[in-house]
């Protein structure tokens, strides 16, 4: 009885004051940054701000597209290019201008497609009942269930333990899911087209990918043109190669061939012939349905506060060193806000993406002295710099809301009728080209990459490790990485798709706890980079209770104007 | 009478000892200087020597093969690739053996194909007398037109003129007819096959050279892989993706394409049926058009001078740190021999080939400290580190006659039967690819690349110039050196091509006298590489006559173990 009560009493003391669970702590404080940040968020305005809104705008639409034509298929046309556009639109112009953290691109995502699509299936051919009317249910208790998760901080006792063992895997995650679908689009294409096309489509792919690689490296190509050409060149990499692939298939034979291209409606109204404006009459669903749909509702909470989680964690590592706070909690609310409006709008939901949102963060970097002074990127051996040879260098993000804004403000404008027939343009190839791109740019900021190419350096050649770490572990580390990184994604390609960012959250009990008794401490420092430097705390080792959670987490760590997590 | 008898004492002077045409002076000095070295070039053999032979292999035969099936249509089945690769085999061996400057690839060259084409229509269409004999004759002439110019020293009076100037345009344009051949070459794939074969030829082609380069940046990749197998990968980077590229289209649906692939023979005797064995009767052929037979053989006789020495001149530019001398008498002579004895066997004689002489120097390249110790190539940015920022490192050949004769060796495998079907697999994409390769390798260490990528750059962004040299200048002597290429290309598309090695040497005197008026000598030591180093002598200076030919030639600045002129 003496135990029982004295739970109830620890468990009461985490909504007091101070305690974990007290209600919009961080709320509170996400409200503070925001307001210190806000204003500074509109005064950092350059070209490098305007190549990154081109850049997300193409990373971001494109894609978003052919889950649309997924969605037009598999809900029935209850979802087609038109809503897509419109959602990731709307959503980016509201995070844009109220999110704690505007580095985080939203769009509607692969796993929502996936959910939205056996909901479909239960509704229309299971239930009987009508699809949007659920939808937006789900999608209006995910709104509260987002604002308990913000009011009760669930941050801190969920993602700030994410360490670099897991965004590593995820990002690893991404870039073989985007190698994968720009596979899986060639082999539809040569599945469905004759060999020409399908050879064709090869070229496509490959030439937009290589072409933008190449660009990307204009910044090293001195002395060819001057720097502001081959910065020009170097950030405008992707969508030049974009245009040009889209252009060539008009060219000389090749107009005569056939081209799968972006399937896109030519019309700002519903896909949905039955729909005339863009609002669902929830109301009028049977009211046993609106309590089902909590069930929807939750899995969808879920999947949502991971995704967005992550997104951001994801887009603030310390290798683009943001300086400013940003507002888990703050963000988490916003998210629930945006998901009912969506729902009511009858439009699918956008949230944190990957990998565009640290795609985003890349395209900001930079690389300042003394935090203020701001030079030239340095145009050789760019990965030398950043691994300590001029220490005097560091890495910076253009923190500002102009570029999310902008992408945002685009994709808004390419719902109107003309500018979708301009996507429509867009040969299917191109797209598996930007999803290499994207996964290849992914991998190459990705620490794994190197620790991976350690695997097959001969032991002679291997730089020298700290004191108490051995490569033996090291390479253990990575191998491990790996094993798991394969296995979710084989889970991705099963029916279980949704429930993977579930999978990325047991990693972290497993690098807190199963880990440390693998691994020295010293060689999980080594390796899982957060805890690495000096005067950082040490890892948060979850032995005991509560109690055992020692201020570890990856706000804290930050320092600066980050928020504290007490 | 006196300015007469004056006149020609002065010429006879020439004659005597010390003059210009003392006859067998140069021969004399080559002897000596080959007996110095033969043994020593027997001592030297590691992996790269190993590399480079396979390299020289590839990029000797498989071009060989094309012109030997344009020779097969347009020599009325007189010549195919029997001839082709025995002729390249044999002069290789040969030369790998008794040569002065082994580092000089032989093969049978384009512009002589082109002319034996000519001779051939002339011979059956024109005058009805037999090819071959002609042939024949007009070689065993040329012979002791080699002698001749091998005895009076030849290469003094010529070739010790040329500069940089004219060897950076002579390989340019290499560089451009071999990318046009491999336009050519996809030209006809597109003329004659259907689109899907034609496309499947652009992956291969593109595919062929993009891996190659890839693989030609192995020894960047640190930390993947050990340096023994980066170096390895590098080395050997046209082979693999070669035969990467051969067994491609072997898979999946594109084993039902239609691939265009090399023609070859699948036996070992003469092509033409007619003929049993490897010799011509050339004493049967009609006494007159035996003294005929001169003209040709002159005309054979100055492009293979020209096209010889060039090839020997540019595979031992500074660049590449030659130090043992080699012997332009020497082997003139040699070839003049070897010449007519392709002449007697009725195959196609081989001489000096471009790029592929100064690729084999390419890939025998190495870095030194202190003339001995052997250091691995810098890893990163080698280019930085030839100009200079490591001033301790200093590049050499390796100057040896195993890669030549191993090189020569495997293309004489190759004319065995079932060696040749082996050959029959490469697909005349592969083909195109190479020669992109070829084009870009031969490219990518021009000077003149620099100097051109200089035209785009902004004035403040240009480095600084030695005193008295301004950019207007040096811009204009690379874009007057870029013209020329371009004329002197626009000539081998005509029926005149073969005679545009002399355009090259018409460059000389146009170097000494015409430009030394429009730039100033400052500029000149700046942009012609020759005479840019102290303590060299200034430029030859063609001002009064003979004796105005102030001591400046190629042979004498580089000082050492090579030989003198006088």
């Amino acid at each position: 009885m003496a135990r029982q009560s004295s739970w109830s009493s620890r468990t009461l003391a985490h909504f007091r004051q101070g305690g974990k669970l007290e209600p919009f702590r961080l709320l509170r404080q996400d409200a503070r940054n925001l307001r210190r940040r806000w204003v500074s968020d509109w005064t950092v305005f350059n070209q490098l701000v305007v190549a990154s809104a081109v850049y997300v705008f193409f990373t971001n639409i494109l894609p978003g597209i052919t889950f649309a034509s997924d969605l037009y298929v598999l809900t029935g046309r209850s979802w087609g290019t038109v809503e897509v556009v419109f959602s990731t639109g709307l959503c980016g112009v509201i995070f844009a201008v109220f999110s704690a953290q505007p580095l985080t691109i939203l769009g509607v995502t692969g796993p929502f497609s996936v959910l939205a699509e056996n909901l479909y299936e239960l509704c229309s051919d299971g239930f009987k009942v009508p699809f949007l009317p659920v939808m937006a249910w789900s999608l209006i208790h995910s709104a509260w269930m987002h604002y308990l998760l913000a009011i009760f901080n669930a941050h801190d006792w969920t993602m700030q333990y994410v360490t670099d063992f897991s965004a590593d895997i995820f990002s690893l995650l991404n870039s073989i899911i985007y190698f994968h679908k720009a596979a899986m689009e060639l082999k539809r294409t040569h599945e469905q087209m004759p060999l020409d096309s399908f050879l064709y489509a090869m070229i496509g792919a490959v030439g937009t990918c290589l072409v933008a690689i190449l660009l990307s490296t204009a910044t090293k190509w001195k002395p060819l043109f001057g720097r502001v050409i081959r910065m020009g060149l170097s950030e405008y990499a992707a969508a030049i190669s974009i245009i040009l692939f889209i252009g060539i298939p008009y060219i000389g034979d090749l107009a005569d061939l056939d081209h799968g291209r972006l399937a896109v409606q030519t019309s700002f109204r519903p896909t949905n012939p039955e729909r005339e404006v863009f609002f669902v009459r929830f109301w009028e669903l049977p009211v046993e349905w609106v309590f089902i749909s909590i069930i929807p509702g939750a899995i969808i909470t879920i999947l949502f506060y991971f995704d967005h989680e992550i997104s951001s964690i994801i887009c603030t590592v310390d290798r683009y060193g943001v300086k400013k706070p940003g507002g888990y909690a703050w963000d988490i609310a916003l998210l629930g806000t945006t998901t009912a409006l969506c729902g009511i709008l009858g439009i699918p939901p956008a949230n944190g993406l990957l990998p565009q949102a640290p795609l985003h963060s890349e395209s900001l970097r930079h690389w300042v002295v003394d935090e203020d002074q701001v030079v030239p990127a340095p145009e050789e051996e760019e990965e030398e710099e950043e691994s300590g040879a001029h220490t005097n260098l560091v890495p910076r993000v253009y923190e500002q809301r102009y570029s999310h804004f902008l992408q945002a403000a685009m994709i808004m404008v390419f719902v109107n009728p003309p500018f979708q027939r301009v996507l429509g343009l867009t040969p299917t190839s191109v797209l598996a080209g930007l999803f290499m791109f994207m996964g290849y740019q992914s991998l190459s900021v990705n620490p794994m990459l190197t620790r991976f190419f350690h695997l097959f350096t001969p032991p002679s050649e291997l730089p020298e490790l700290p004191a108490g770490v051995r490569w033996g572990g090291v390479h253990a580390y990575t191998v491990t990485q790996i094993l798991v990184t394969v296995g979710i994604f084989a889970v991705t390609l099963t029916v279980a798709a949704p429930g993977f960012p579930l999978l990325i959250i047991i990693l972290v009990p497993v690098r807190l706890c199963v880990m440390n008794r693998v691994w020295g401490r010293e060689a999980l420092r080594f390796v899982d980079g957060w805890a690495c430097r000096e005067g950082k705390p040490e890892d948060g080792e979850m032995v005991g209770g509560d109690e055992g959670f020692v201020a570890g987490g990856r706000d804290v760590e930050d320092g600066g104007e980050r928020s504290k997590s007490q």
